[in-house]
This record gives C-alpha cells, structure tokens and sequence, in this order.
C-alpha cells in the first residue's frame, strides 16, 4: 500500500497532518515543509505555482497515493492553476472549510483571515458564493501571525494588540463565522476567541480535510487498514528548526526528519 | 566603467543601498533582492552559503567589479566561508559596523541585534573580541522586527511592546552601544532610541559600508567619476512589493525593476 504525500511550504500544514494521523492511523504518511523557500504568502502567484510543482514532484518520487495541500496560500493560489496537471489526486484546504463555514453562518456574514497571497487570489469569497450567493464575506490578510506562532508568541498582551488590530474591522462587519484560512492560526485560536468573543464561529480545516481524505481514498479502495502508519518528515532546510516547531503543533515529538532538496 | 553589485535576500538592503547611491553618484548600481526565498534569517549556514553563491554567480553576469553584501546574516554566515571564493571584491556588513560600535562604546558593553541565523553565527562577538578582548558583548536575536518593519509598523504601541520585550535584557546590560544587525532595522530607530533611553548609542552599517567601497574602489583606480550613476534593481519576485517597499527603504521611488531567476 502507497503512503499519503503532504507539503506545506514550512511547519503549518503539520496542523492538518496532525487531524490525518488522527482519523488514518493505519496510513503511512509522507510529509514535506518547504523551509528553504519558506514562507509563500508574500510571493507572487507564478512563484508559488513553481514551488508547488516542485513539492508535488518530490512527493511522487515516494509514489504517494494522493496528495494533501496543507497550505492556504498553495490552495488558494496555486491548485486552481495545476489541480488537473497531475494523475495523483490533489485534495487543498480551500473547499472543507468553506462547505463547513457555510454551514455553520447563521446571519450570512462569514470572515476570512490569511496570509497576502491568500487574500489577494479570492479564492474563498468565490468558493462561499459558488454555495451560496447570498452570503457576504470580509476578507483580511493578517501576514503578522505567522512569525508570531513560529516565535511561540500565542499569547499576552502585544499578540492580542495585534489580533485587536487586525480583527477590529471584521467585528465592525458582524461576521458569525471566521475561516482561519491558514495553517498556522489554530495555535492562536484562544487569543482570536477572545478578542471576538464566544459567538464568533472559528473554522478551520484540518477535520474536514482529513474526512475528505478518508472519503477519496475510500470510495478509490485505498485505505489502508494495518494497525499503525509511520509518519516520515522531509524538510528541504533545517531540520532542527522543523523539529522544535513541530512538537508545538502535532502536540507529539517528531522523530524521523531528513533534509533533501526539493 | 564596470557597475557596482549589490544584494540582499530582500529589501532590506536598499538601506546601505541608499548610502551608496549618496557617497558614490557617478557609480552604476545593480541590486538583486531574493524576494522569492525571503527571509534568509532562520535558513541554515549551508543554505544561506547556497543561496549567497547564488545570487554572486547572477551579479557577476552582470560583469560587477565588487559586490556588496548588504545583508547581515549573509555578511555573518556566508562570507567567512566564501570571502576566499571569488575573484571579484566582497563587501559584508559586520566589519564597518563592529569598527564604528568599538569606537563609539565608552563602558565597553556592546548590544548587538539581529535574525537567528545572525546571531547564532557569532560573528559579532568574534569580530569585535578581536578589536577589543575587554569589550564585553551582548546578544539578542529579534525575529519579528522583519516582519513589522515590512508591514510597515514603524511605530505605536505594538510594535514599542515588542522591542521593550527584546531590549529588556540588553538595557538590564547596561549597554552604551547597539548594533543594529540587520538592514531592516533603521526603520526602527525611533522606537529602539525611545526603549533604550538618549544615552545608548545606535549603530547601523551603512555609511560605513559605503565608506569602505569607496576606498576599495580609489586604491584599485575603478571609480566612477561620470556625473550620474543608473541604479537597476533586480528580483527573484514579486516586483510590484518590491517596488511598494523600496519606497520606505530608499526614501525615493524605484523605477527599474525587473524580475528573473536567480
């Protein structure tokens, strides 16, 4: 049986590879951070494009089964582009959580906070209102969180300054629900709820993900059932770096990371 | 008359850039920023030594005669390892920036700040030691200040915040000098002057910088004496935000910019 391929362009995806572990642990699982061209979200569209095409090819060095995009900025920007490029099929972060933020809006106001390249491609406005034309989003790019979460800054004062910052004009517009359409912002998750309080919905994709996976492989009977998958970690720089972060978001120590070139 | 060559792994350093453009008017500039693998300051020694050679071999197509290293994490991690490489004159940061701070310290107690891989080098504490052995030297990687510089948070109370954090140890040192070890940090310098009181003294490389090429350049007779120099400015990305930057940097607009492949 094949493994999964997951990349991300550094550490965040290791939220969604964490939900993957979880819901397929008879899977084995191949994940690869970028951490030499990291981060994407202030790169240009046809850069992002080019590094993606890259990761994709590492992976299917490893003849993965399917591989997962656990990068906001990759889904957004990029897998419009070259989803249908590839044999193997391509599951993004995009789709999940907008299906679960659309379900979850009650007065039709849903935010979405992301990286530059995330927002600028509207990607999730035109996801939301593909399902639902009626609702009405409010988009903001937040490029500060991520050195804040890779820092281990999630909480204090200055961060809750910046998530006042950031958030005060999607509070202005009411939204119920908030997309946190980047892998890194789950470790933030309580500073966010507190800043826009209990009756704000936050989504974010890594459950959803991991069911679509489950569904895909499924219907392709490609499960794999053995007691228990092993997790391999590829970096293209830093390992050390990797290691340390990673224990911060898979909540568990990561052992095999090896360093190759994408 | 043969340009000058300049590069930093991004905007950063249009800062010396700007001292060059003053000491130096008859000269041709090229500029390379490596806007699509920014930031190099949490990147291993070995990529950063990769990238640098990278971004030497794309100036000297440019048939440069010196190159300017304008990045403090290159001028710590890479040049020591390939000053020796290259035919061509280098010019890094830390040596003009390490004479000015031994020179301006009176208690002999000298700050240095600056990204990860900067600080994790050494560099400054070596290279000063080495002027001075009495001189005692004091620390401190500050990795978000990148990040709020190129957001454009120059100054409140957030960014104030941040810097007291960072500082704290370094004013407890009872510091009279800091060196601002990173290119991007002058955009800083009202708000680092502020936490640290009128007293410390703040060290930025870039006059100096410019002052050495223009010696190098005086005893190797290849000045440039023409009444004005063009400045051309290459990315491996993104010239649009290169551009939106390179205002803040430069204090002028920038025209000429193009994009290719480092």
């Amino acid at each position: 049986m094949k493994p999964i391929g997951v990349f991300d362009s550094g550490v965040g995806g290791l939220t969604v590879a964490r939900e993957l572990f979880r819901q397929l642990p008879g899977e084995d699982i191949i994940y690869f951070g970028d951490i030499a061209r990291v981060p994407y979200g202030i790169k240009s569209r046809e850069t992002v494009i080019r590094f993606s095409i890259d990761n994709i090819l590492f992976l299917l060095q490893h003849e993965v089964k399917l591989i997962c995009v656990a990068c906001n900025t990759v889904s957004s920007v990029a897998l419009p582009v070259i989803r249908n490029h590839f044999k193997v099929p391509l599951v993004g972060v995009i789709a999940p959580a907008v299906r679960e933020a659309v379900y979850a809006t009650k007065n039709k106001r849903i935010g979405v906070i992301g990286t530059h390249g995330t927002i600028k491609s509207h990607t999730y406005e035109t996801e939301i209102q593909h399902l639902d034309p009626e609702i009405k989003v409010f988009t903001r790019a937040c490029p500060l969180f991520v050195p804040f979460v890779e820092e281990g800054w999630l909480k204090g004062n200055v961060v809750k300054d910046v998530a006042q910052t950031y958030l005060k004009p999607l509070k202005e517009s009411r939204i119920d629900t908030l997309i946190l359409g980047c892998t890194h912002y789950p470790l933030l998750k309580p500073v966010l709820q507190e800043v826009l309080g209990k009756s704000v919905v936050l989504i974010d994709s890594a459950t959803q993900v991991a069911v679509e996976v489950k569904k895909i492989l499924g219907t392709d009977g490609a499960l794999n059932k053995k007691r228990r998958g092993k997790h391999k970690f590829y970096v293209s720089d830093n390992p050390g770096w990797f290691q340390e972060l990673a224990g911060r978001f898979l909540g568990e120590k990561v052992k095999d990371v090896a360093k190759c070139i994408s």
